[in-house]
């Protein structure tokens, strides 16, 4: 072997074992599609486990292929265990379509969080967005019974709101909704994906910490929060939002977060960063890396393949919705250097929110 | 954006667009789990289209997950073809279960292949080895018929006899069996994996060719053999067998051929390669290094998990055979610069098998 081997050890041990239970699509980036590569790329072995096994995702209009029913889902998961194959050290879960698959999933991270204290539990509660409930509403309850189980849950607002039922709209609210996760729903670690930075909440933020006043666009900010003792510790960092939208985002943000949370510190962190602080910080700038290389490709492809979000166009011709979704697809494949961590980009660490608490 | 970024317009591209037809398992590297990363490592988007969703691997003893059935396969596909998702330039399909639907992507390869004579569709007749079909003996002629329509096929020597109905056992007979597949089957490109290096197949070799003779291990040729006027071009490469039997291989195999076969020449090819044996030869050296470093792993796990193969044992206690196949998966994750080229490794350059037709 080669003087550049890495010693024999590490090589067999790798970083560890997830296990991954998310939606599966044919073609593009959604679901296992943009988090199992990305995971795979850091390091990780991933076990893979399809809820649904679909030609695309539900954006294009037009999609198909079978669910994975919860009986099904039982029987790979049940085969798994008599075979010693869930021992993984993290889970991750994301999209699961039903209540029924959603309980079985729950019951799987029960069994796997009473065997193992260590696990590592990322659940992604993919509900919603922009004020859109995606599944079934029977759903939202087994969700709140499954986030005591988590180690890290990374909701978006909206999914804050659906979880909590508490409407974010002022310092109090914002207060309420992560103290409860934090007490009521006992997740030690709250990662708020992307929350749109209205004024209320540029009002609320220390001057070093808002985005700049010069600028046009919008932002949305991501805000984590660690509980320690009786309050937790809050870190956050805005960003621009870039225009039209891309699915896929938040499972490959969930991805990054959960590959890079390491409790006892990761290689790399600064003073002042937390190890959920610095993981938020790795998939912001990352997941912010992807999507303006894939904002960028798709601005140059050909104009009908990048034509605007307009609803009624859409309706008269579905084909037009269809190209700008291919086009839109996330440029994880592209940009798997950012995702390794050897093409330079630029850092966007969460900073601590001085005072959230008592300000 | 750094320096270091490569022009947009590379970016935009990528290497390609592969369809991946092939059986999926949560856990461990076997059909599309060996294949698929490998593809994106090296800078394709591949498409991935599940043919089976299970547990993991069926030599584990105990498997289970649904198959998805042709009409579910039909589904995906049909769908993809409505939402203008079938236009990728490469298709790899290989184990497929059930006549029905291996009916069905052959289907697909024509209308692909009737589309676009420039596809380049690497079949990997996956129907047995060791002499042992796993597929049900009506799917062997729905390969045949599907060869014509192929750019490249990967056969072990068992999936050569059976589709050919030639035993091979001397320079006649593979002659013969070669010679079937580029006329009779209109095949332009076949690399036969893995032929056993019996005595009769050593005696034919010209003598650099040969392994060398003070060596006790087994060894396996890999042939290459490419179409050009009357006869065809063939290349070979002996390499030694490592004991055990592992699964994936020849997935991960045939996925290094079809990412690294280039008609018009690949980047770094030398003097006297064909775009065959270049892919062919990163196909052996790769897979081998793959093997080199999951045999070194699992020989450092407990003693428990790696014992030898033992039918009489494995009956009375069904986890012993489980605990060797675990410590056996492919260690693809560990071994991800070894795919991507930046570890250097032992390469085994295919050399041209001089008066293979005429001697």
């Amino acid at each position: 072997m080669p003087a550049s081997t890495p010693p024999r050890a590490a090589m067999a041990k790798g970083k560890g074992r997830i296990l991954s239970i998310q939606s599966h699509v044919a073609y593009g980036y959604v679901g296992g599609k943009a988090a199992v590569f990305p995971l795979q790329c850091l390091g990780y072995d991933v076990d893979v486990v399809n809820t649904v096994n679909f030609s695309n995702h539900s954006g294009y209009g037009r999609f198909g292929g079978p669910r994975t029913s919860a009986a099904e889902l039982n029987q790979i998961l049940n085969v798994m265990e008599q075979n010693g194959l869930l021992q993984q050290d993290r889970l991750l879960t994301g999209y699961i379509p039903g209540a029924e698959a959603t309980a079985a999933v729950t019951a799987l991270a029960k069994k796997l969080r009473d065997r193992n204290s260590e696990l590592v539990y990322l659940l992604d509660p993919v509900l919603g967005d922009s004020g859109r409930l995606y599944v079934a509403p029977e759903v939202v309850p087994i969700y709140r019974d499954a986030l005591p189980l988590a180690t890290i849950i990374t909701p978006n607002w909206f999914e804050v709101e659906v979880l909590t039922e508490i409407k974010m709209a002022d310092a109090a609210s914002l207060r309420e909704a992560i103290r409860t996760l934090h007490e009521t729903y006992r997740v030690p670690n709250v990662v708020i994906s992307s929350i749109p930075l209205k004024s209320w909440l540029t009002d609320l933020l220390p001057f070093p910490l808002r985005p700049p006043t010069n600028s046009d666009a919008d932002y949305l900010a991501c805000i984590a929060s660690s509980k320690s003792d009786a309050l937790s510790s809050v870190y956050i960092k805005c960003f621009p939002c870039l225009p039209g939208y891309f699915s896929g985002v938040g499972d490959l943000f969930s991805a990054l977060v959960l590959a890079h949370f390491d409790e006892a510190g990761a290689e790399g962190m600064a003073p002042g960063e937390s190890p959920l602080s610095y993981a938020a910080s790795q998939a912001v700038s990352k997941t912010h890396a992807i999507l303006t290389l894939t904002h960028e490709a798709a601005s140059m492809l050909p104009e009908d393949e990048r034509q605007a979000t307009d609803e009624e166009l859409d309706a008269r011709e579905p084909m037009r919705k269809i190209k700008r979704m291919r086009g839109r697809e996330l440029r994880l494949i592209q940009g798997q250097d950012i995702i390794r961590g050897t093409q330079p980009i630029d850092y966007k660490r969460l900073e601590p929110w001085e005072g959230f608490w008592t300000a």
